[in-house]
């Protein structure tokens, strides 16, 4: 092997990701130079939390609490922030930018809270910010979108892209388990965070979301602009019924081109969506991620792995290094620049102008004319009914409606979001509705 | 928009795809140039047939007849083959490379016959060749295993490479329609070529599967080193009775390391396989390619999308280019070099050695104690049975076995390839049995 030259690297946060860097950088350390003609060198592994720096395969003189000493120093060009969170992890990253490192970084809050911001400080600095593992941990969705598929337009971007979500839907779905039940499991099993709301809420999937949204579409879409609804409100009984219906529930986020024409607003969303039960995101079950992009000149793509975990994102962390390893030696830092906006279709779509098919679960009194009484509210509001479907009372049991109130399933054709919502709060103040109308989109994306 | 500068191309090929290159770089040309900051220009479209020049987005000033044009310009730094063949094309590409051109090129037979010979000349005169088109049209699967998984290793890469078989077993299992009788309607439809045995006997997969393997364990393996098996001794017939048992029948290209070792053989193989009806590729569907890479650091990964077709190849083909193009920008031609050799793994493992499950669907006679016959020539080679089914005589109908002779289906579990063949080689010479023993490999991949 000819002689290799050394890139020195400053990990600063030693998590459950950072640790994975270190040890799958230890792993493979010599394959990696070999393919690359750089050897990748950990020079420095901080975190102030000393027992998070115990057990690593580094030597000693390489751990350290304090990322000053990390950004000082001269002989590291390239920083791999790893402390998530969007403040002390900001600081570094616009210190490291301000003194024209590169910086490579998996914080998708950071990113989507302050991209525009960290974008324009590494421009500023001619310096870079690298970010594959942000976005769908290992699959290498973020290269796919700026280079492998740099001839395209993206009409159309959706995917499951928050493993924790999805992998409580799919226990919700396998074993007619409630949210509550499956979330305690899947907090003690290591799958959900003590506190879940980042997960369950959608707020995860729309930081992403608006990461994916920006890139493909050269405009910073905003995290404000991203609509976003979680899976609290799921229950196991509108999976059971979607069931029925030939679909599957699931958590998605969706990037959308609202026509064909340069000008026409994007539409960036995040929320329970039935979708059929035969689509191949159907097929995406517990802890792994979907992403399916469309291209007007590729056609249809999919991208399937694990969304998260200390491996699978720090093959996406090496992956960013390796490239930034490459653009050293080769002493062009920004060969592929941090964000690069262009003019196509710069707006975002209120979630009011979405135009989906819905899914709405009603629970009514058993009474005649309640049918036509929901039906006129929908008709008047010019929003076509695709089916209704009556249950029975189910039993009453927990997560279900009391037996003494009937459930009222309507599937709506193609109708505004605004318009649906509100014909449903309408719906929702008939003497003959006993609940709160649940909606969810429905789509299927042909 | 900042001044951008200008790459000059010259296309040389205008067939299917060379057409849907030049119309697919008119069609995204100012967005290309932006996300990239240079301008890809076809300064050359050239093809000997001059029909094929008619009707192209491009001035008529640009099109010639005579590759040597385009070889000869000296402000053409990157060509493009889109020749397809191994003669003429051939030529072209060591020509230009031997002038120290970049190429970018989809022909994967090219590639499997003579990329030792090309990868030498590419890089003999610091040039390089592009050829993500080479595998799998559209999906960036040649960019994922060498840049995005850069820090794995791959103990397995397995998928449908090979769009026009796909489509055929697929048809052959929704219609139950005979081999013969699908391959004729895809003739007419444009899915399959007038001479279909480069696709329906393996040979194109191979190719595929031989490019893929060397890239991913650093050393050329060799197309001879490649076991391939095509799809014309597959019936509706096999196809029908796997299902029963729960499988799907796919033409898969398999790349395998034997163990975890460095040392380990590869193993490199394409042949109709059985994988559980629920597996991910069962689900991919038509002319659709998929491709499951494991890595050890990322895990499990699966990418989908056109395997072929005008547009799907030139989204790849451009994405090729815009490589060249920002390598030509930062003056690194080589920032990743067309192929690098690395030490793991250096050997192929033969047929004979590769272990794998196995189903056999022998024609005997209804006789008492056949199975009693076939399971000791099976035991005495120490292949073990995992389940035996004896079905009714079908009715006699084409491509069903005559009704007098009784269908004997064999599912055996792990064993040596050569094992079985010479098994079935005995099995097949017992006077109880009627017709050539079908054999097909079969994989669950856990």
């Amino acid at each position: 092997m000819e002689k290799v030259q050394q890139l020195n690297i400053g990990l600063i946060g030693a998590g459950v990701v950072g640790r994975g860097v270190v040890r799958n950088l230890a792993r493979n350390t010599d394959l990696i130079a070999e393919r690359l003609g750089v050897r990748l060198n950990l020079k420095w592994v901080c975190d102030k939390d000393k027992s998070r720096l115990k057990n690593l395969p580094v030597p000693a003189s390489v751990l350290v609490r304090d990322a000053k000493v990390v950004l000082d120093d001269p002989n590291v060009p390239v920083i791999v922030e790893l402390l998530g969170g969007t403040s002390f992890a900001r600081t570094v990253l616009l210190d490291a930018l301000n003194r024209g490192k590169v910086v490579v970084t998996a914080n998708k809050a950071l990113l989507a809270h302050h991209g525009e911001e960290i974008f324009a400080a590494a421009a500023r600095n001619s310096a870079n910010v690298f970010y594959e593992a942000s976005v769908c941990g290992g699959i290498p969705i973020i290269k796919a979108l700026r280079e492998g598929f740099v001839a395209n337009r993206f009409p159309l971007i959706y995917g499951i892209v928050n493993g924790t979500c999805n992998y409580i839907l799919s226990r919700m779905t396998a074993e007619g388990k409630d949210f509550d039940e499956v979330l305690a499991e899947a907090q003690k099993l290591g799958y959900a965070e003590a506190d879940p709301s980042l997960d369950v809420d959608g707020g995860d999937s729309a930081h992403k979301a608006t990461i994916l949204a920006s890139l493909a579409h050269g405009f910073w879409t905003g995290l404000e602009n991203t609509y976003v609804e979680g899976i609290r409100h799921v229950t196991k009984y509108d999976i059971e019924i979607a069931s029925e219906l030939g679909y599957a529930v699931k958590l998605l986020a969706i990037i959308k081109t609202a026509d064909a024409s340069d000008s026409a607003p994007i539409e960036v969303r995040v929320h329970p969506t039935l979708i059929p039960r035969d689509h191949v995101l159907a097929s995406v079950g517990g802890a792994f991620n979907g992403v399916v992009v469309r291209g007007d000149v590729v056609g249809e793509t999919m991208f399937y792995g694990r969304g998260a975990g200390a491996d699978a994102t720090s093959s996406a962390v090496i992956a960013d290094l390796a490239d930034a390893a490459l653009n050293l030696k080769c002493g062009s830092v920004q060969r592929v620049p941090a964000f690069v906006a262009h003019r196509l279709n710069a707006r975002v779509r209120t979630i009011d102008d979405v135009e989906s098919r819905y899914y709405l679960r009603l629970t009514v009194e058993d009474w005649p004319g309640v049918i036509a009484k929901v039906a006129k509210v929908l008709g008047d509001a010019d929003i076509s009914i695709a089916s209704v479907l009556q249950r029975e009372a189910p039993e009453s049991k927990p997560g279900h409606p009391p037996s003494d109130h009937v459930p009222l399933i309507f599937m709506l054709h193609v109708a505004k979001d605004r318009a649906v919502r509100d014909a449903v709060a309408e719906i929702d103040r008939l003497p003959v509705v006993k609940d709160k109308t649940i909606i969810i989109r429905v789509e299927n994306f042909d």
